[in-house]
C-alpha cells in the first residue's frame, strides 16, 4: 500500500478543528453527522487507496497523450473516472435536485484530500466539473441547469473551466477571445485558449466548456468579458448528444509534473456556445466559484503533502544506517535520528494545520450558505472570503515544502524517480501557480478581503484565537504559551498597521510589498491555532479516556513541534511586512544586473 | 544567451567580500592578481555561456545513456569537455608540478560558479576529477602522482569517486566492498557500488576510480575501510594505456535531474587496484578531501541559483501583465508588479550572501595552506571547518529555494518543461542530498566543528561581524542596523546554549535536535554578514566614484532587502535551536500515524 488515507486524523480535524459540530446544530444537512461523515471517509479513502493511488505512477510515466486533434487519458485513468463516477464522487456535495448528495462541502473536501493525495491529476478532473457545477447553480437558467447539471452531478460527463489565453494569465482583463451572436440566441466562439485542464479526454462522452470571450461591443478590459457554455457534442433538449462542437485541442503541454492531467491548447474555431448569465458579467460569475476552486486547490497541497509526508515515514522506518541516539541500536532505521525524525514531525505539524486551515474555510463556506441568520450568514463569508486566500497559498506552499522534505528524508534515493518522491515534489510545484499564484492571492488577501468591513473579519479571527490562547495554559507552560501570544500580536501590528497604510493612497506599492508576507504570517499563525485547536480537544478526549492515547499525545506534541519550528517566523514575516516599497522600486534592472 | 557569467558580481565578491587582497599579500600566488582573476572570469564565463550553456537542455532532454556495459554522455557533451580540458580548466589551482595553474582555489570556485550555473551536470565531470587529484596529492605515492595526476590535471582522464552502496551511504562505516591482496602488490577489488557520478562514460581515454573497500582482515566499521585506486584501463609506466580492467557500469539511475550526469551503478569484479595511502585510513583520507568537494557542492548552489534567477528576471521584463503601481503603464512588464520584483531581490539577496560564504570558505581554505604563520595557518583552517558545512548545506537550499522562486515568477509557464525554469528547480535538488545530505552537515557542524578549540573559530567569527556591525551606521539608520545586531545576538545565544549543552552527555539528542537550525542560523547571519561587507565595499566605491553607480547602489539596497526578508528569520532559528530532543523522542510511529 503506497498511501493509506489518514481518515481517522480527517474525521478528528472535522469534528474537533474545523467544528463541524456548529454546522450540524443548524439542521441543513439533515443527512449529516459524525457518523456518516465516517463512512464517507472511509469508502472516499478506500477508493483513492485501492484505485487511484496504484495508478498515479503509470500517469506520471505515460501521461496523457495527444494525437490528431484528441486526448487519450493516461492508462487506466478512464476506466478509474468511470468507477469515480459510478461511486456519486462527484455530487458529494451537489445538490440534490441535481442528484447530488447534498452534504457539507467541508466533509467533501475532507473525502477529495484523499482523491488528491492517491493521484493529484487524476483529482482535477472531478473538481473542474465541481467548478462548472457550481457556475452553473449560480448563473445557469433553468434551462440550462436541467439540461446539463445532472450529467456533471452524476460524473458521466465533466466540465472544464477555459479562462487563460497566450496574452491573459493573472490579467484575464487582457482576453481577446470573442464571441458572435449566430442570431438563433447561440454565439460563435473564436479564438485560441491555453492551459486548459482536462479540457479533452477519452473518459467521458462529453465535456462541458465554460468559456470566457467577448462579446462583439463589449467595453474593453475587464467588465467586457461574458461567460459562455460550449459542449464538445450538441446536446438535444432530450439530452441525446448531436454534432461534434467546432472546437479542438491543438495540443498538450509538457509538464514538470501532473503529467495524467491534459493541459491543453485549444482552439475555437466558430464554435457554438450559450451565455451563461449575463452579458460583460463574465468575470463576476467566476469570481463567484473562485473561492471554491481555490479551496479545493489548497487542499490538493494538503493532499500531496500528506502522501509525501507518508512515503517519507515509511522509508525513515525501513531504512537504516548508524546508531539511534535514544535506543543505542546499530544499524537503526533513520526514523531514530533527530534530525530525520524531526523532519518528518514538522512536516506532520504542518500538514495538520493546513488540513485545518482549509476544513475551517469549508466550514465558513457552508455556514455562509446556511446559518439561519442572515448576519451570521454575512459573518461567516466575511470569515471565509478571508480564509480562502490563505488556505489556498498558504497549504500550497505546506505542499511543495513538504514534499521536498519528504525528497531529503529519502537522501539519494528521493532524487531516483522510482522511488516515487520525487514525484511528488515535481507534482506539488503547480498548486502554488494555477487557480491564482500565491501572489495574486496575496494581493487579494491585502487588496481587497483584509479591508472588508474595516477589517472586521480578521479582527474576528484574532479574537477567537485569543480564546484558544487564554486556554493553553491547561496544556503547555513557557515557551509553547508565549509562542501563540507572541504570534497573535504580530498578526494585530501587522493587520494594524495594513489597515493604516490602505487608508493612504500613495502606499499602494508598501502595501503590495508587504502582502507574501502578511498572508504567510496569517497562515503561519491561524496554522497555529488549528493545531492548538487540536491539542486541546485530543487533551480533553485523552482525560475522558477517548481514544488512542498514543495518537491523541500525539496532537499535544504537534503543536510543540509547531510552535518551536513554525511559529518562531512570525517575527521575520513580520520584518517583511513592513519593508516597504520604495527600496523596491530602486532595485532597477541596472541595480539587479551582475 | 540564456545565461550570462556574472562576472563583476564575482569578482566584486572575491575582492571586496571575501577578501582576496589578504591572500595576494601572502606573496604564495606570484601569478594571482585582480587583473588575472578578472581575466580568468572572463574567459571562464565566456566558455561557459558559449560551450556549456547551449547543452543544457539537450542534456536534460537526453540524458547519458547506458547501453551494453557502456555509458554514453549526452550529446554534445565529450566534445564540450574536451574543449574545456583543452582549455586546461580542470587545472586552474592545482599544483604546477602536476601541470596545473597553482592558483588560488577561491579563483577556481569562482570561475566554477559559471560552469554549474550553465550546466550543473556538466560541472560535475570535472569537479570529481578535481577531488580525485586533491586525494592523490594529498596521501598518493610519488610514483602514483607522476603515473596519474597529470593525466587528470590536463582532464585527458577523469576521475570518479567510489563510495556508496545499497546499504552504506551516510554511513560509510556499513560498507562491505572488499580488497583481496593480489600478492603483487595490487589488490583484486569485488563488490557493487552505486550513485557514482560520471563513474562511466566516452568522453575521455581512461577513468581513474578511487574506491573505498576493505581489506581482508580489517576491523568492522569505519576503521577497517581502505582507499584504492582502479584505472579503468591499465596504466603501464610510461603511461601507455593496458588492458580493460574489470569494472563495469550495469546501468545508469533514471534521475529527476542532472540527466547529462550519468550516475553509474558500478560492478567490481577482481578490479585490479592500488592502495591509496594507508591501509585502513580510507575514511580519513577521504575527510581529507571533504571540505572540498562539500565547497564545491555549495557552489554548485549558487551557480544553478544564478541562472535561475537570470532566467526569472528575463521573463519578467518581457511577460506584460496588468498595470505598474510605479508607472501606471498599462500591460507593464510584470517586473513592475511589487511582489514579482520583490522575489527577483530576494532571490539576488540570497545568490550574494551565498555566494559570499561560499568564496570566504575558499579564502580560508587558500590560506590555511599558504600563510606564513603556523598559527595562522590554524586559525584559517579552523575558519574553513567551520565555514564549510554552512557554505555546502545553506547555500544547496538557497539552490533550491531560488529556483523555486525562478518557477513561481514564471507562473504558469514556469511549470511547462520547455520553458527551462522546471529543469533548474530539477536540477537544484540534488545538491542538499549529496555529498552529505544537508542535515549531515548540520551534525558535523555542531558534533565537530562547533567545538573545535572550545568554540574558538566561532567566536572569531561572531568578534568580525561585530566590527562589521559597527560600520554599519555608516550606510543605514534603524532597522537594517538593528536587525543585524539582534542577528549576531541570536548566534551568541545558540553557540553558548549548544556548547553548553554539548558539555552534557545526557544532551545528545538535544544538540542533534539543533543541528538544522543552528546551521541555518548560521547561514543566514554569517549570509547577512557577507551581503553587508558587500554594501561597505559599494558605499566606498561609491564615494571614490569607482564603478557604475546604479549597481553599486544596488548592493546597498540589497542589504535592506536581505535584512527586512532573511535575518528576521534569526528569531525562529533560535526557538527551534531550542527545542529540545525530547518532544522529538515522544513522536512515536503511533503519535505520527493518520
Amino acid at each position: 500500500m503506497t498511501y493509506r488515507a489518514p481518515v481517522r486524523d480527517l474525521a478528528f480535524t472535522l469534528q474537533a478543528v474545523a467544528d463541524m459540530p456548529q454546522l450540524e446544530a443548524t439542521g441543513a444537512y439533515p443527512d449529516y453527522d459524525a457518523e456518516v461523515a465516517g463512512a464517507v471517509l472511509e469508502a472516499a479513502g478506500q477508493f483513492s487507496e485501492e484505485v487511484l493511488a496504484p495508478l498515479n505512477r503509470i500517469g506520471d510515466q505515460k501521461g496523457a497523450t495527444y494525437a490528431n486533434g484528441a486526448v487519450t487519458a493516461a492508462p487506466g485513468f478512464a476506466d478509474a473516472y468511470r468507477q469515480f463516477a459510478a461511486g456519486g464522487w462527484t455530487g458529494l456535495a451537489a445538490p440534490a435536485h441535481a442528484g447530488g448528495q447534498g452534504l457539507p462541502k467541508a466533509l467533501e473536501l475532507a473525502a477529495f484530500e484523499t482523491v488528491h493525495a492517491a493521484n493529484m491529476a487524476f483529482g482535477l478532473c472531478p473538481m473542474l466539473s465541481q467548478a462548472a457545477i457550481e457556475a452553473l447553480e449560480q448563473v445557469g437558467t433553468e434551462a440550462q441547469k436541467a439540461k446539463y447539471l445532472g450529467k456533471l452531478v452524476s460524473g458521466e460527463w465533466t466540465g472544464a473551466m477555459v479562462l487563460t489565453e497566450p496574452g491573459a494569465g493573472s490579467d484575464l482583463g487582457a482576453l481577446t477571445a470573442t464571441a458572435t451572436p449566430n442570431g438563433d440566441g447561440t454565439y460563435a466562439l473564436n479564438g485560441q485558449k491555453i492551459f486548459i485542464t482536462w479540457g479533452d479526454h477519452d473518459a467521458v462522452d462529453n465535456i462541458l466548456h465554460l468559456v470566457l470571450a467577448r462579446l462583439p461591443d463589449a467595453p474593453a478590459g475587464p467588465k467586457g468579458i461574458s461567460l459562455f457554455l460550449a459542449p464538445k457534442f450538441e446536446v438535444a433538449d432530450d439530452g441525446a448528444l448531436g454534432d461534434r462542437n467546432s472546437f479542438r485541442p491543438v495540443g498538450v503541454e509538457h509538464k514538470l509534473g501532473i503529467h495524467a492531467s491534459p493541459t491543453c491548447v485549444m482552439a475555437y474555431e466558430g464554435a457554438r456556445a450559450e451565455l451563461v448569465g449575463q452579458p460583460n458579467q463574465g468575470l463576476a460569475h467566476m469570481f463567484v466559484m473562485m473561492n471554491a476552486a481555490r479551496l479545493a486547490v489548497g487542499v490538493e497541497g494538503v493532499g500531496i503533502a500528506e502522501r509525501a509526508y507518508q512515503q517519507a515515514l515509511a522509508y525513515a522506518l525501513d531504512r537504516r544506517q548508524g546508531r539511534s541516539v535514544w535506543t543505542g541500536e546499530a544499524g537503526a532505521p533513520i526514523f531514530d535520528h533527530p534530525d530525520v525524525r524531526r523532519m518528518l514531525a514538522v512536516m506532520k505539524a504542518k500538514i495538520t494545520a493546513a488540513r485545518g486551515i482549509c476544513l475551517s474555510t469549508a466550514v465558513a463556506a457552508d455556514m455562509a450558505r446556511v446559518a439561519a441568520d442572515a448576519e451570521d450568514r454575512k459573518r461567516w463569508k466575511a470569515r471565509e472570503d478571508l480564509l480562502t486566500p490563505i488556505a489556498k497559498a498558504w497549504s500550497t506552499d505546506v505542499g511543495c515544502e513538504v514534499a521536498s522534505l519528504g525528497v531529503q528524508v529519502h537522501g539519494g534515493m528521493g532524487f531516483i524517480e522510482e522511488t516515487g518522491a520525487a514525484q511528488h515534489y515535481r507534482d506539488a510545484r503547480i498548486a502554488p501557480i494555477y487557480e491564482g499564484t500565491n501572489g495574486i492571492q496575496a494581493m487579494d488577501l491585502v487588496g481587497r478581503k483584509l479591508s472588508m468591513d474595516g477589517g472586521e473579519a480578521a479582527r474576528a479571527v484574532i479574537a477567537e484565537m485569543k480564546d484558544t490562547l487564554a486556554q493553553l495554559p491547561r496544556l503547555y507552560a513557557g515557551k509553547p504559551v508565549e509562542r501563540f501570544a507572541a504570534a497573535i500580536e504580530a498578526v494585530e501590528d501587522a493587520t494594524l498597521w495594513l489597515l493604516d497604510r490602505k487608508a493612504d493612497p500613495d502606499a499602494v506599492a508598501d502595501v503590495l510589498a508587504a502582502a507574501d508576507a502578511y498572508l504567510k504570517l496569517m497562515g503561519d499563525v491561524i496554522g497555529g491555532w488549528m493545531v492548538a485547536k487540536g491539542a486541546l480537544a485530543a487533551k480533553a478526549r485523552l482525560d475522558a479516556g477517548d481514544g488512542d492515547p498514543a495518537w491523541l499525545q500525539g496532537k499535544l506534541d504537534l503543536y510543540e513541534i509547531y510552535a518551536a519550528n513554525v511559529l518562531g517566523h512570525v517575527s521575520s514575516r513580520l520584518a517583511a511586512v513592513g519593508q516597504g516599497g520604495e527600496v523596491l522600486q530602486r532595485m532597477s534592472v541596472d541595480a539587479l544586473a551582475g
